[in-house]
């Protein structure tokens, strides 16, 4: 089996060579919007969502165009999510992955113009005939990741977590579920819309992107009470700091940590339907979990 | 002939009533951002860019509901629009139709996320089969108000107005053609789209609303120098005070009333090949210009 962080490596650089070429450029003073732009969606990140594409498309035996461009359209969503999260107003970070967030490198006109267009951007690429030729599946990946995007998906889970107003598990699920969940579902969602899939595979996967999301939000949380800045790229103990109710602050570290063990077997099991086709995201399921632990 | 005032009044009142219906609500803690996204929707606005679309459909004889939906996307992304433009960051406006801007009724982070879930509910409305049968239409939509609303569009449009950079009388001809033109060209290329219209419909209407959008943007500028802040409902004087190159500061009143006047006569010639079909249409362009002078 080729080696998985080889095979993340390969979906990131594949994402980020297809954005540099998607996205727009511009000669005119609006040259500003489109490198702020580019310094949101194409700098370091894990790329996950598309790793995860990719592997659904390739279980699914897709056109890898059609997947290639619909990770693209998700990776200008959660990128513009990052730079909108991360304005002064919000979470008012000043360093993300190790370099300055785009208010502090540009201004804060800047990035939340910038996020705007990348979630147009987003919109545009799906929309676009080259995504797939039928019309109908295209609408109905765009339905998707707006649906996923919007207040009952990521933008409503950010505004619970900015007010705070979360008192139990059931609530940081919730938001969790809301706030990354979402766009992590998507990233299963899509190809399965392109797959045209049958409901049982569909299920099976959504339960593996629902609790894959969990898992992953109770690792980013571990990190902020346990981590370092440098591991990072970002501060750390901010959560508790701020007095915002994580997993961690509700069950304690070794309860959680507990808990995400339980969580890594269930979600390998949801990949039982698939089999050998699933090798790798059952795979990844670990790798993803223990990066930086 | 019925009472233009009375049409544009009515169209208003359609699309209000319809984003009522489709825009999101919640019962959770995130019931804040949905509601500041009808606070922003579904306020006191003019409605323009609906009239527009909707006498656009009548002239192709559309289905109201496709239209319709066109216009509640187009009004989403609009209102998005003067959500982000009024933030300190931007504008820093505290007044808008009378009424407290988003980030003064709230809070800037309920400001920044409303508009980014306006943005979504946009192209979610587009998507939903209800808004056409045909997922190619659908898309095709989709296509036209992301480019319109995106770095090539609306907000490419505002970073140029932000940065200030304009000097000369094309640098604020081109500003406008993003900032504004392109959502007002959207409110006909969308029934066009839906009409499947022929090439020489589209180019001529597609020049009435390049026009029509320049000559608003001239009475625009001309209010801000010229009006008071009772009618605009917005501080007036603006402009010239923030050192902004506008159509007057760089032509002077009277000049740009001249040219308002040259202008307004060529913007109905484009309706020409309509004949009485564009009767409302035609009618709108001085009820439109003329408002509050």
């Amino acid at each position: 089996m080729m080696d998985l962080a080889q095979r993340v490596a390969e979906a990131a650089d594949l994402v980020t060579v297809a954005l540099d070429e998607l996205l727009p450029r511009a000669d005119g003073p609006e040259s500003r919007l489109t490198e702020a732009m580019r310094y949101a969606a194409l700098g370091q990140g894990k790329r996950l969502r598309t790793f995860f594409a990719l592997e659904t498309g390739r279980m699914f035996d897709l056109d890898e165009t059609s997947v290639l461009r619909s990770a693209c359209a998700l990776e200008c969503i959660h990128a513009y999510s990052l730079v909108h999260d991360d304005l002064p107003c919000m979470d008012d970070d000043d360093m993300r992955r190790g370099q300055p967030t785009v208010h502090v490198a540009y201004d804060e006109m800047t990035a939340v113009l910038a996020g705007d267009a990348l979630q147009a951007a987003a919109f545009e690429i799906l929309a676009h005939p080259d995504t797939h030729p039928d019309g109908n599946i295209r609408s109905e990946l765009i339905s998707r990741l707006a649906v996923a995007a919007g207040a009952r998906g990521m933008v409503g889970g950010q505004m619970i977590d900015m007010l705070g107003v979360r008192e139990d598990l059931g609530g940081v699920a919730r938001m969790q579920r809301l706030k990354t969940g979402a766009l992590i579902a998507c990233a299963f969602e899509l190809p399965l819309v392109l797959a045209r899939a049958m409901d049982a595979e569909r299920s099976a996967l959504m339960a593996f992107a629902h609790d894959l999301g969990l898992a992953y939000q109770i690792v980013d949380d571990l990190l902020d009470a346990e981590g370092d800045a440098g591991t990072m790229g970002k501060a750390a103990g901010k959560d508790a700091g701020a007095g915002k109710t994580t997993f961690v602050t509700l069950l304690g570290v070794d309860a959680a940590k507990e808990r995400l063990g339980l969580l890594k077997t269930q979600t390998k099991s949801h990949l039982d339907p698939f089999g050998a086709r699933a090798e790798f995201l059952r795979a990844s399921v670990d790798f993803v979990l223990e990066r930086r632990q």
